[in-house]
């Protein structure tokens, strides 16, 4: 065993390989070379053997006698070096860019044997999840997956170019700062040093770049892991990275333009796409009236419409006015329609596998009604009996429907009618394929509201941070007012439950890929905002006094933003799973299964933590 | 008070800044500009004020007049924004790059008001380390800590731009790994999902960055923090950063290519240093021997001549054999000088002084022996009465001195003397301005010792870490040897402590920048490797498990480095301290004084946790 060990280094070249097994074309043909690289396939042909050769920038066909093969035993995965001269294939492979050419090795050399892989080494394997997460160095081998960390990295690549040549700086902020849980818990980290104190691993370098700001230092961006201790959902990681930004002097204006610019310019490094439109914005309000959520998808229209709303106005046409006898929408606190282009011709089934659709648990719905946009002019709905004949046409001019559209119809409570009407929206455009893969379009959604409410705590909470400033007209509102809460039931009457802030979400086809806000920086108004969110004056003193220190030696306006740099780059990549877009993820228990981490440590190191 | 706040917000106007407080020159004078910055000091002038407005990029003065002095209370750091025409300045300022105008204001905002800073934001500030430390974003504001934080920025930048076009990609490996402590305490993270169990912080990414070589990633690099568990010593810092680097397919001479490029193309990148000539290599063994420590500075000669050796030399000029009669030389175990140019005529107080400098507790000798070769060719020296003048005379040609030359003699135990000589040339170079601060100079070490025996276990523990390769031909030594030492006094003579490792250090003016090692990509040698540091092979399996499965797949021959990033830039910088370097470090006691971390944390946090 040693034996061969010592043979391997006694005879090593001075250099691996001269080049790779992406590299060689018709134009080296003639000329002596040495590559190095993984077995990927090994085909017998009688005395002959063709070996494809594959390392990260490509394969090479391998042509060995059988002096070679003689003396040599070859695998799957084996690592080798090889020499000989560059040769015209006789039949090219055009599927691959070294396909006019292949290797007469005369020289060869096994650098390191290998077990037969559990799995296959292709872009289609054979392993499950599992498998693949316990073997990821063999899994990483696979182009499919090296394609996505080389996406990952120009991804991350563009978005730096873009920022130093916009003045920005990288700066380091801390990964062992204090622990300030707001929302999600903090992972901490026992100090040996400092007995019984914790350090705690940032949920985001928040308060560091707001620090930088008042430093002076007016355009800080980093690519930085952050951590946050929840339970795992699907595609939620412990540890994942954010491109995270700031900027001082700044209006909402100048970040949305910024940041805007980089997301195109990622666009085009990376994709080469040519992002010229302007980018959509939406208010809040209108992203949730129109699309029933906060992150919709604008490739496709079939916007909402609020027939309630419409039902209700004393202006509008009288044919749609209140209480039309139909029991479902005369009840419902709210109804939402989509009109589905060219499904009027659905037939009895298709309505009811839809009907099915929106009663399954996930969506919960009680029903779902549809009004037929007949190409002959005429109407025909699941409720006819109801509305008469001019009655639907007013409907269906509402929904803005032509003929040949299909008119569903949901109703019941607001805000899970809403979300439900987004979710059959979402779902009839993937099925009319009008979620196009290939087409990326960005939106910035503004003016979320400030609070929300936490009704096991009957207060407010932040929705964004609690360093998110309202809107400069709601200011006055904030101060104002107390935000006790004296009836729970009537917290929408609260003045804080209309409070807007300067924050902003950019989407991505329905994804958000970041989030960020103009901020506080102002010591009163900082410490009003802790004590909105039920901070006594002593808790904000103690998680926060630094920052609000920092405010009173004079701290510029400023504002920032963050994207999710796992969830940008799979997007980029085709994907919405960001596992397949990181190098060693965890799984939804927060393990990593091949180092098998976390693991029981031993009682000395304990000890000397003084835990036990 | 919320008056202003209100005020403030609704008196905005759309920009913040048309230009920034670096950028006016005598081209703009004529032009109505919008600054906005931090007062920098206040000039009365009877109705008038000069200000000077600072920021980012620089400082521009501001007249202003009676009428705005009137309606605004000014102080040091206040944030204003100030519109107004560009002047011509009566008394330009040839030191200011807009020392050619002013701003003669005529709108002016009020952004915040600031309290008396406790230090003043100068580059030399009156501020002592502790004050600075805790209210480090007011010392940041510091051109001279800004300079630093700049100069890091565009180091890492150029890195980054030199190893992509080196084909390098930046895959970023976990955080929350396993504790497998090796050398330094690990960093633990308890888990709440996995409960009694624990994540580590890497101490580096070393078993994931040799994961990415056996997965093919032949080409990798982060820049990226990593941490460690030590009691801290002056300017060391629990977290820090590492370029780290690893490549495939590579043997050393790779590597120091690749990796000298990168440092040149820094020194190009960022000091404008054109670095062309080639950089020196040299041995462990005759680092130690030449320079009495493994990282020299070579900006300067003054080679230390081990005496001994030659007085054993039975070759040797017989003047200066063995047994001269002068108990300090014939009794030491070792005995070594320097020639220091220039010094011959240094007076008796001087060569005391010298004397009770090496009799200092840090450097710990008896004494200090010297030869002064005068100027007419005779010499002097502290042991006259042992030393004939041919006996001299043949020391002075050993040592290499010339006319007007003082040698200076220690005499000892080897390794004590040797760290005092080294220490002594050093103090030596500093005094006669030899370690100039705008030179320059790298050079490698290579071929380090594998292991190093650790006294109070009577074991080997690895001199770089557990995956360094052993030198090609030392491979069989230590495969065919039993690492147990039977007689710890005689440790040295074990096989083991001359095998050599395929390890480099890169050195830069006498500090070690990087360091790195051709990496065993064996398991049998693995295997060996960790049974030499007294692992079993169940602790092996459990701690480095995946490694040794990985090595079994198709593990390709491999080496890296791993520069410290914080000590590049403080080199670079020119400065010895890290800590100048880094936004926000942490103090001796591994505290951030700013935020007060660690800190406690509450007691349902804990109980989360498992922790009491």
């Amino acid at each position: 065993m040693y034996g061969f060990l010592l043979f391997l280094w006694l005879n090593l070249i001075v250099m691996y390989r001269t080049h790779t097994c992406g590299e060689l074309r018709a134009a080296h043909i003639g000329q002596t070379v040495t590559l190095s690289g993984w077995v990927q396939t090994i085909r017998k042909f009688g005395a002959m053997a063709f070996v494809d050769l594959r390392d990260r920038y490509g394969i090479t066909q391998l042509k060995l006698d059988e002096t070679l093969l003689a003396e040599t035993t070859l695998g799957r995965e084996f690592v080798l070096q090889v020499s000989g001269l560059v040769i015209e294939r006789e039949s090219k492979n055009a599927n691959l860019p070294t396909g006019d050419i292949e290797l007469q090795v005369n020289d060869l050399k096994l650098l390191n044997a290998a077990k037969t892989p559990p799995f296959t080494i292709e872009d289609q394997t054979d392993g499950g999840d599992d498998l693949r997460m316990k073997y990821r160095y063999l899994d990483l081998r696979r182009a499919s997956v090296r394609r996505n960390l080389e996406l990952r990295y120009a991804v991350g690549r563009a978005a730096r170019n873009y920022l130093h040549d916009a003045g920005f700086l990288d700066i380091e902020t801390p990964f062992l700062i204090k622990s300030t849980p707001e929302g999600a818990r903090d992972f901490v980290v026992p100090s040996r040093m400092n007995a019984g104190e914790f350090y705690a691993l940032p949920q985001s370098p928040q308060t560091f770049k707001q620090l930088l700001m008042v430093s002076g230092y007016d355009r800080y961006y980093q690519i930085v892991k952050c951590f946050r201790d929840e339970d795992l959902r699907a595609d939620r990681q412990p540890e994942f990275t954010q491109i995270d930004c700031e900027m001082a002097f700044v209006e909402q204006e100048d970040i949305l333009q910024t940041f805007e610019g980089m997301i195109k310019s990622i666009f085009k490094a990376v994709k080469g796409i040519d992002y010229t439109e302007t980018v959509q914005r939406m208010t809040w309000e209108e992203a949730m009236w129109t699309y029933g959520n906060d992150k919709p998808d604008i490739r496709f229209d079939m916007k909402i419409q609020n027939l309630k709303t419409v039902m209700q106005d004393p202006y509008a046409a009288s044919t749609l006015q209140l209480e039309k006898g139909f029991p479902v929408f005369d009840q419902a606190e709210t109804v939402l329609a989509i009109s589905v282009p060219g499904c009027a011709e659905y037939a009895r089934k298709q309505t009811d596998e839809l009907t099915e659709w929106v009663k399954r648990p996930q969506i919960g719905l009680g029903g779902l009604a549809f009004v037929k946009c007949n190409a002959d002019g005429t109407f025909k709905s699941s409720f006819d009996k109801f509305f008469t004949a001019d009655q639907l046409k007013a409907l269906a001019s509402t929904c803005k429907a032509v003929a040949g559209d299909l008119i569903l119809i949901v109703a019941g409570a607001e805000e899970k009618t809403r979300k439900a009407c987004s979710d059959l929206r979402m779902e009839m455009g993937t099925r009319l394929g009008m979620r196009k893969p290939d087409e990326y379009k960005l939106l910035w959604v503004t003016d979320f509201p400030l609070f929300e409410y936490d009704a096991e705590d009957n207060r407010w909470v932040a929705r964004h941070h609690p360093f998110t400033s309202p809107k400069p007209g709601h200011i006055e509102r904030m101060i104002a007012n107390n935000p006790l809460i004296e009836d729970a039931a009537a917290y929408l009457n609260h003045p804080y439950a209309g409070i807007k802030a300067n924050a902003y979400d950019m989407v991505l086809n329905g994804n958000e890929i970041g989030g960020g806000s103009i901020r506080i920086f102002q010591k009163e108004l900082q410490q009003k905002m802790f004590a909105a969110l039920g901070m006594s004056e002593e808790e904000a003193q103690h998680k926060f006094g630094f920052l609000l220190g920092a405010f009173e030696y004079g701290a510029p306006p400023h504002g920032g933003i963050a994207f999710g740099f796992d969830r940008l780059c799979a997007l980029l990549g085709g994907s919405e799973t960001i596992r397949d877009f990181i190098a060693f993820p965890k799984n939804n228990s927060g393990r990593d299964v091949m180092i098998d981490a976390p693991s029981a440590i031993d009682a000395k190191q304990k000890k000397e933590l003084g835990l036990n």
